[in-house]
């Protein structure tokens, strides 16, 4: 990382946004007015203001942070984007691209020529070049891999091999490691002769000869001991481990649970191959959240906002898609139905509520459980207890708000029975929504499926349908 | 942090718990057995096996993190939960209540005397505490507080004063400072008094004689450098400031940003009050993305899955209750058109599709919408060009599939009006979801309200109800 870029708060961020869009479109007016000039004779005064909006641009984004600058981008429409991006130091290419959200990464790669990618390319490390790979030209990883040594080559395949949710797919190769048969006074003065460690280097491995990882020792452990010590005496041998084939999330909660700065990663066999470090973990886990709360929405990936309207549809048509289905089997459930209806209107106006109220009860439960499975903390005998507890509250919830649906029942259509049928509804798809709430994910589980995907669509459909039926039954065959 | 504890993965985590519960299942076995026996007669067999269990048990709990141990004791129901809580030594109680969640932690507190609270209390630093106090008795915080030094209650009196959401509230006090005008062999004959740095110590903190902070002396560059180097030739002047009323929120994102293991925190004069550290960080980033996944249901707060059925039912109660309100007011809409629906009763089949694929596409909108504003990149000039952007994706949606469902409509009902309808209110009722799903956060922004709140219940009680009126009117205008 550029240790000289500027640091900013978010504000200061917002700040510095906003005068890049303020020289953008000076600039794009100065553009405009040369090209509505009609004959074709380049004013040599607007060329020099032309100019000059580029240049103040390119001194407020040269001494930014990488990571700053790829906000700036993410925030601007595409045409604004490519002009910012232009004036960017081609050194720093590698760094932004990192930064940036995949989709507007993919904006800019696009705009790039297959040199000046290579040239990115070749500025990154081989575990950052592995994030970056899936979105690079097959031509551009080649030309990379050449110019690679075979050292680097392995780490890059290695990189490369691992799924994304795996601990190999967020590692790096920069470790600093040392042997234990040595005093803390040789360790100091090898460290002394690096130009500077590793980001994020709070251990340093401890390995014998053949790469076999001993043990850690924390910078914190080197700093406060006799420096006649031997490595061997004060390093720690039971300490957080990592395999490359490990679940990422796995990591994360490690990483959580004993508050980790770093973590070595070893093969099968003990030797190490790489590490953790906490930055890639606090990202993970921004993503998977992210990716959760619009997977929720039902939001394949993150839009870049300025994305064309048919990357916005294709993002989202499967999920309507999907609840177009669910809607239709709900809307022939009420066409079963339609004899009762037509005999008592009323019953058309009831029964969203009993189909919305069931679904929103069992997005409730479905979400502890889901929570609860994802911490490990359901197990199978809580199963029984647990859904006996989330039937209580169905029928607490369902006997208290049905009731009271049921007097404005009676009161908008001056029936007892249809009151009643409405408060007997209610806590049925009450009751429903609580044991598909729990059923659900559970035996997703069961079946190695992903509990959180898709539940809520699931319970959803099953609470509009089963309301619908529930209520339209009940009144078919007590009130018509 | 007791570094001597075991660390474990989550898979042995697991086994751990499950041994756990064996052993408790067998201690409540021996236990009821004993109960049963009809005379009083203490079986001395039965005691000692009753004993064995409960000594197992303790020596499986002794060498486990307390990060572990919380983890054990949320995953077990409330009886089995306090057996295993007598057992832990007393002295980690402090640093157990800490990792236990909010609800299991007021389970744990209920069920133990005021002096063992004080005793746990008195374990830990004045940050540490002050995330415990809105738990604890008056008296046992008075207690703790007669017993502390002046710098102590300061510190404590400031963490306390901080809401949950200022960088205040996530800072600590453990800081290494050093002057500027020392060496570095100064400095590390310094640490080297230390019987440990404090964690997460990856940059030393210069200071003048008033604690005004001057700069960052980075353990890196202190490793690396000539020993004879002054601090002040070294420290890093650039760095990330905090100020104590700063959001916690854009804490994160600075240490996302910059991939940051500690940040001093600065008075309003600059001078070092704290420092906040990543480990906070992540647990701040994951407790919001655990808030938003639950308020998103309408979960008030995280649950213990063990809760009485009771408290869920309080836990969520609130948001049925706007649902119920949202749902009756659709149904008002519905009813206002009962002639309708009487005289044409494919109309009540049909509507809930048209406010169901609303509600789905306007959540897609703005969990968008929000995500940009949360992120600082919706610039107010960039809103048309959004609004733009979601209409012509709602045009696209409705129609293309408001003309599918139009079609089925039309083969199901044998009326080319009525699927003509049902095409027009889908296309409709996505732009209303679409305008709603762009207008309603941004609105919210500007007169100062958290974006996200609510708004999800907000455009679904739109959709619901618009949806109604759009179909349903369109019907009664062109088809009754």
């Amino acid at each position: 990382m550029s240790e000289e870029a500027q640091l900013t708060d978010t504000e200061d961020l917002q700040e510095r946004l906003a005068e890049v869009q303020t020289l953008l479109a000076r600039h794009k007016l100065v553009e405009e007015l040369v090209l509505r000039q009609e004959e074709p004779r380049h004013d040599l005064v607007d060329d020099i203001a032309h100019q000059q909006h580029l240049c103040e641009l390119r001194r407020k984004l040269e001494p930014m942070h990488p990571a700053d600058i790829a906000y700036i981008l993410e925030a601007l429409p595409l045409d604004e984007r490519l002009i910012a991006w232009d004036l960017v130091k081609a050194e720093r290419d590698g760094e932004i691209l990192l930064e940036v959200s995949d989709a507007v990464r993919e904006s800019l790669i696009e705009a790039m020529a297959p040199n000046e990618l290579v040239a990115a390319a070749e500025t990154l490390d081989a575990d950052e070049l592995a994030d970056l790979a899936p979105d690079l030209p097959q031509e551009v990883i080649d030309d990379v891999f050449r110019g690679m040594t075979v050292e680097e080559r392995e780490q890059l395949r290695a990189a490369m091999s691992y799924p994304e949710d795996a601990v190999g797919s967020i590692m790096d190769f920069d470790m600093v490691t040392v042997r234990e048969d040595v005093t803390l006074e040789v360790v100091l003065r090898y460290l002394r002769r690096f130009d500077e460690l590793p980001d994020h280097t709070d251990q340093l491995f401890v390995v014998d000869r053949n790469e076999y990882l001993k043990g850690v020792l924390p910078l914190n452990v080197l700093l406060v001991n006799d420096v006649e010590v031997e490595v061997g005496a004060l390093m720690q041998a039971d300490f957080v481990k990592l395999e490359p084939d490990d679940l990422a999330e796995e990591a994360a909660k490690a990483f959580e649970r004993y508050d980790l700065v770093s973590a070595p990663v070893v093969d099968s066999e003990g030797k190490l191959v790489g590490r953790v470090t906490v930055n890639e973990v606090v990202d993970y886990i921004r993503e998977e959240a992210e990716h959760e709360q619009l997977a929720q929405a039902g939001l394949r990936e993150e839009e870049d906002i300025f994305a064309s309207v048919w990357d916005s549809v294709k993002n989202r048509w499967a999920w309507l898609a999907i609840n177009l289905v669910t809607a239709f089997v709900a809307s022939r459930v009420i066409g079963a139905f339609e004899g009762s209806i037509e005999k008592l209107v009323a019953l058309a106006a009831l029964m969203p509520i009993v189909a919305g109220i069931g679904g929103n009860s069992g997005n409730q439960t479905i979400t502890m459980i889901v929570r609860a499975i994802a911490m490990g903390q359901v197990q199978t005998d809580a199963m029984r207890r647990l859904l006996r507890k989330e039937l209580g509250v169905a029928s607490i919830n369902g006997l208290l708000w049905g009731s009271l649906l049921g007097v404005a029942a009676w009161w908008l259509y001056h029936s007892v029975a249809l009151g009643l049928v409405l408060t007997a509804a209610m806590t049925l798809n009450l009751l429903l929504a609580a044991s598909a709430g729990v059923g659900i994910p559970l035996l997703r589980q069961k079946f190695g499926a992903d509990p959180a995907i898709g539940s809520s669509v699931m319970i959803t459909a099953l609470t509009d349908s089963g309301g619908f039926f529930i209520f339209l039954g009940l009144a078919t065959l007590f009130l018509i």
